[in-house]
């Protein structure tokens, strides 16, 4: 079988040697004789795994100890609940939200339910093509809350406001992908499945002083502090998807950290872009400014010629390039784990396009 | 290394054929050439597994079309609160739990947020050593619930109360354990890391007519209505746990189904019982007609044996038989994939103590 080059769009691409050290662990985790499935999170073997998956990630991310760690199930999807549960005040609760597209518009949607929403900018309009900038966010707000990276788009925030506010941002499909002073930020949060992990844990990271503040008798599993104060260990956490993960960012701090994490995708997105913008067949959906390094979303102008560029991206071993079934045309992910030799691949077969 | 006896109370053991063409999925998920963590959900190579998963569940518990069949995150606490939020009536809500331990218990916590809850009968002034029976339950409540096996106090209700109200079963320790009658329940649930696989995946089965009457808005991740509607993948789910979860039930289905395996689970617990009271040294912490079939709870009667005992159960390879922290004592935990040799090597060990 020809070499795959995988631009999935989540789950996605993870390095080699995460699919074969997890492999290994489901055989016989750690020489113990027995399988990491078959083991109590509660065991001295898998507790230093959650202890080192929460470490690992202040450490990448450059946070002290007013940020705590979190590993919790549900998907980003439970995030757009939990955080209005835990930040929206019960009296006359509001919040400013930036609508940029599909995710960002699931958590307004889940803000709602809990009180007033204020969409302070939104591209809908324009399909989502760019990033709201004119804005401001003032005291009145219990949070703004915004998406950092839009993987259906193909666009991304370059920069995020200065807000008056408590800052949340859910960094799904670009967290641990390029440089971020990740300190203006008062909750960040996650789904693992692009760039740190597989499917089945969503990341939470959060200032602690921030929570306790809403007047809500919160639900328990989507309570921050009760889940900080058990340390992850609430109940049973996803045992697989954590050390899978943990293994992921173990990959990424051995070799070099966000920082060469970042110079390599803006290669890798340099490649695509300039093929793209050379090519009179192609055009990005979105404004260029606001371009993704992680999601590069594009069509192909002339219809005549999607069954022969079909063919030859399939023949080149390239998998996951359509688009997202709301929007059509094409998607090339390229999480951190995608190597550039898949890019060059991809631009290869769209410069033989003729 | 010697073979490992696992009685984990769970995560715990499971088929060595799941252990095994897991991890082979990993590397290689059905000869594509890609792993199971890196391809889409919405693949033409995963939707499969998402659908066959459901599917053998209401084969093995032969539900009809009334039912539907969800993969969940978040664990069974999120379904403490998941019931509620679906079935307690906004208006004047009020439901009926039995509280017969530490999970119960917890369940009952999350029911009393969402509206008022009556404890139609408990244990908790005898910790939880009985399963409470003389209670009835009236179409005044919005539901009952109950929780069928104990794992920390190794009680299990043997039978299932009439009552005239939906009847709602948290199943976590005991699903595909025995022979019940499924179709007397409204909604089960149960977290996957005992009898049906890894952690990280929460079953629930729920009849379709019973939802959307509460008057509610429900947070869209917590509406069992929409997640039905969405057919389990509302958002990406937690894709390895469910398709180990998978392997697991194929196992049980290829070995004779739910029959074959209470015959099993049977002479496991007769074996170790008999031995219980037969010698001097031990007794259960529960009443001998509520005895579980899956979580043997007992205590070593004399203490100066404390240390030979431990010595001589992990000499002889046996894992994870210390008691919940809550009880002490010892936990004997003997989930479908335990093979009736460990039994014996733990009475072997026990006989051999004087």
């Amino acid at each position: 079988m020809s070499k795959k080059h995988n631009f999935s769009a989540g789950p996605c691409i993870l390095p080699q040697e995460v699919f074969e050290k997890s492999a290994a662990a489901i055989l016989d985790f750690n020489g113990i004789g027995l399988s990491l499935l078959e083991i109590s999170h509660r065991s001295k073997d898998f507790v230093p795994v959650m202890d080192e998956a929460r470490a690992i990630v202040k450490r990448l991310m450059k946070l002290g100890d007013d940020y705590e760690v979190l590993y919790l199930g549900g998907g980003a999807s439970l995030q757009f609940v939990m955080v209005p549960f835990n930040l929206m005040k019960l009296e006359n609760g509001k919040a400013a939200y930036l609508d940029t597209g599909t995710w960002a518009a699931g958590a307004i949607k889940e803000g709602k339910k809990l009180g007033t929403v204020d969409i302070v900018g939104s591209s809908k309009e324009k399909n989502y093509s760019f990033i709201p900038k004119d804005y401001s966010v003032g005291s009145e707000y219990d949070y703004f809350h915004c998406t950092s990276n839009n993987t259906i788009y193909g666009t991304q925030m370059k920069e995020f406001p200065k807000v008056d506010t408590l800052m949340v941002c859910d960094m799904s499909s670009d967290i641990f992908s390029r440089v971020i002073d990740f300190t203006q930020f008062d909750l960040i949060y996650a789904g693992a499945q692009k760039n740190m992990g597989p499917a089945g844990t969503t990341l939470v990271v959060v200032k602690k002083e921030i929570l306790g503040k809403t007047g809500r008798d919160i639900p328990s599993y989507l309570d921050y502090s009760l889940q900080i104060a058990k340390e992850s260990m609430f109940n049973t956490p996803p045992v697989f998807p954590i050390y899978a993960s943990l293994l992921t960012l173990q990959h990424l701090e051995n070799n070099g950290g966000i920082e060469a994490a970042e110079k390599r995708n803006i290669d890798k997105a340099a490649l695509l872009y300039a093929e793209i913008d050379r090519n009179p067949l192609f055009e990005t959906f979105c404004e260029k400014e606001d371009r993704s390094l992680m999601n590069v979303s594009f069509k192909l102008l002339d219809d005549s010629k999607k069954e022969e560029f079909d063919a030859a991206w399939k023949n080149a071993g390239i998998n996951g390039l359509n688009g997202h079934r709301s929007l059509g045309g094409y998607r090339a992910s390229m999480y951190n784990a995608l190597p550039i030799e898949s890019v060059q691949v991809l631009v290869d077969v769209m410069k033989n396009l003729n």
